[in-house]
């Protein structure tokens, strides 16, 4: 398999990244820079792969591509321990990573790429809107941490078992406690378990150190 | 079962409907308004069901409850002829749903909700950041267009048969045209022909007569 990241270490990519060394998949990797003006993620030799310019994108070993992390993580999770076979449950496990790209990507993804990344930083937006995204991506975090803590407590976010949902919510959440997010306890013990599952392995650091993490 | 919509047409509880309604399913309705202060999506009663505060919500007949519009539409396929059999193309009707949701919805649902109801309109944003959306709600039409063009032609979006992709699509891509954006010939033809599928039903009129569709 090849997969196609960026320079810059992205949430997205990351996920699809750690299920592939959890499942002991080997692959091939391309990162663009997508800092770079244009981005390579623009130009017209990835857009035949991902006509929609985002990162990541897997090309399978027959050449067949699937782009959207979470739905290349749910076609590598078929059939494996990391996604459960019950109706429901998989459902819920959607469910959870619908929430991520809808409810929680939008903010705390945004939030990071400002910080350290972005031209402008937050310059460029009102300070209404800084406010609104804050808000957004808090309430994204207190949303797990009810979840977590519902009595009598869960440790994942589906079932019993650490499944793609995890690992959806993991790639950006690890990042917002330094990010300036409040984290509650659930959702830290949370994080530190998924950080002990096996063949865990970190985000990449950032090649231009700009993100500490 | 029990749907959770709103009162004003949200194009993420349009879905859940169109697919409850194809495939013979009865329910129960309670529409939330959305637009009142505080929105009743937000307060205590409609908060145990979603702690995140939107709609569509689905409780199941056993009190079981699902969110997030695409998840939803997901549990209610399997098994039908709305979701393939096959892996991988299971795993591009989720890509398409992702993108829905990650690429097509952000934009161009938020300019359908500052054309009608956002109570400043679009006056509380920089002119940039309406370009911003403007660009990337068209840049997802766009993306669509080229899918459904590429030779020699698809009539839906994953494999030969209309699937819950096309629904999540569907859902906002309806309003496309009447929003100002471009909408191209292979799009406006796969939208006539969702319309031609049993059991259509269209998105409920908007009760406060500002949304025409």
């Amino acid at each position: 398999m090849h997969l196609y990241d960026s320079t810059v270490p992205s949430g997205n990519a990351y996920k699809v990244q750690l299920l592939l060394t959890q499942l002991n998949i080997a692959y091939k990797q391309t990162s663009l820079d997508i800092l770079a003006t244009p981005s390579e993620s623009r130009k017209p030799e990835f857009l035949a792969i991902n006509p929609n310019g985002h990162v990541p994108a897997l090309v399978l070993d027959d050449g067949s591509i699937l782009t959207e992390s979470n739905a290349i993580l749910f076609y590598l999770a078929e059939g494996s321990s990391y996604l459960p076979d019950d109706k429901f449950k998989r459902a819920q496990v959607l469910q959870w990573m619908f929430f991520e790209q809808d409810s929680h990507k939008p903010y705390v993804s945004k939030w990071k790429y400002r910080t350290y990344w972005a031209p402008h930083g937050f310059d460029d937006l009102p300070k209404d809107q800084v406010d609104d995204m804050r808000v957004k991506g808090q309430t994204a975090i207190d949303v797990m941490e009810k979840h977590l803590s519902d009595s009598p407590g869960r440790d994942w976010f589906v079932g019993d078992s650490y499944s793609i949902a995890d690992i959806a919510l993991y790639a950006y959440t690890s990042h917002a406690e330094i990010l300036g997010f409040r984290v509650g306890q659930n959702v830290k013990r949370w994080l530190a378990r998924v950080k002990e599952t096996e063949g865990f392995v970190r985000i990449k650091k950032d090649p231009t150190g700009k993100n500490p993490y």
